[in-house]
């Protein structure tokens, strides 16, 4: 068991519910190693024979079985899988059966449903990505009046990726706008952002870690030393804390728990 | 049944898990009329009792019961829900199980681990999504050096939304790179992206679809007409096919479809 256990995600569609799920489940199971495989778009026999061979192979190489956590609508290519030795973990399966019963009807058994390219949701968040790359880091009156939602913070704080996170997941239009240090010393609210109250959100971090980030990107200047994150960090916070603006902490939180809570924070509104 | 019946995600954590996956299923059941409710971080006893009174409410409004969909990990939690009626789809109930008993050994019963802010898998994503956001629309030759890949296509066919989804899903560098009219006459590949032929994508789209896709950008432009579309994307495919670029088609891909094609098409070069 030297080289751990082999783990197949595997779908007739992109697989990406399956190694969402699937990733979150691992997780669970601490201290373990596990080798991760996609097989994504597995809608014949022929691609069904191959991953089947690799599972075959998995189990001779680790000396364990695999697990194959799958979505899987085809249920015939799901049944030739089958029959290696494998843990089988199928979450359409599972939960499929107890859905058609409880809305008594027949499921439409069909691939990709979860993001064809032509919905309305799926054009809205086409256009939500759009708007968070043009306004990256600054924006126009005109920009921001058209945000959904508006984060403020120091720079490197994790305004952008957030931004882009809640764009692409929630569809919203989100911009963002960094607190340089002339903001922070005039100690208010940049007057371009006065009108938009309602909509703006505070990110923080721990100045440590902003310092380790900042030196990545520009190393031992004076904009990345920790005594620069210190000052600009704490005037930050004073300044959001003074102008009642919600903020979160991003110090060890993930990007998707802080979209989230920002979600909430919006619907609370 | 006038209001259809209302879904409920509900999570310990994010419940981006959950509601991934939610989507997924529901969207096996065509037609069908959901209303859907967000109950993430659900983690005392007294958020559950406001999302039990909630569940309650919903089920008397549509008459009918609700489904919730769920990934809890504190079971003392899930069980307060488990008092209404209605119908319990707790994906990780159903895993956590029958893995406990493959691996031999307990699960770490906590919530949050499948996306931490500390992991290197995590940081990378970042710096990826950092990447893609620079790196958007024409890009310097030193940028393009430490490109894990690069799209290349006419303008707006898709590559910066399929850059980002590279960037965020799975932590790739993604620079795109637009093939302007001028570079499609000269009917070769741009000077430019010559030496990193071996990271090259192309992708395409209908002309059909461009056009319209256009005209909301600059309507009745010379740049959004149909006719332009045509001959740009007949150039641009004309030139990636002499050049032996492999190319994917938008036209009723979703991003993420794609995403995950051009992944497998790396693992297999």
């Amino acid at each position: 068991m030297a080289s751990g256990r082999t783990v197949f995600f595997v779908s007739d569609g992109t697989g990406i519910t399956a190694e969402t799920l699937g990733k979150g489940l691992l997780s669970q199971f601490e201290g373990m190693n596990f080798h991760q495989v996609r097989f994504p778009f597995l809608d014949n026999p022929k691609k069904a024979k191959e991953c089947l061979l690799r599972i075959r192979k998995a189990r001779e190489q680790d000396g364990i079985r695999p697990l194959v956590i799958m979505t899987m609508m085809n249920s015939e290519i799901s049944a030739m899988l089958r029959q290696e030795d494998a843990l089988f973990l199928d979450l359409f399966e599972v939960f499929i059966a107890p859905l058609e019963k409880e809305l008594g009807v027949r499921s439409a058994h069909t691939v990709g449903r979860s993001h064809g390219g032509t919905g309305s949701e799926y054009t809205n968040r086409i256009a939500a990505m759009s708007f968070a790359i043009a306004h990256d880091d600054g924006v126009s009156d005109a920009d921001l009046k058209n945000a959904d939602v508006i984060l403020i913070g120091v720079s490197r704080c994790g305004k952008t990726p957030t931004s882009l996170y809640l764009s692409m997941q929630f569809g919203l239009k989100a911009a963002n706008y960094p607190l340089i240090p002339e903001d922070i010393q005039r100690d208010r609210l940049p007057d371009t952002l006065l009108p938009f109250r309602d909509k703006l959100f505070g990110l923080t971090i721990a100045p440590e870690q902003l310092h380790l980030i900042r030196q990545e990107r520009r190393p031992d200047s004076n904009y990345a030393a920790l005594d620069t994150c210190w000052k600009e960090v704490a005037a930050a916070e004073r300044l959001m804390k003074r102008e009642g603006i919600e903020w979160f902490d991003m110090t060890s939180r993930s990007i998707e728990e802080i979209a989230v809570q920002i979600i909430q924070a919006i619907n609370k509104r």
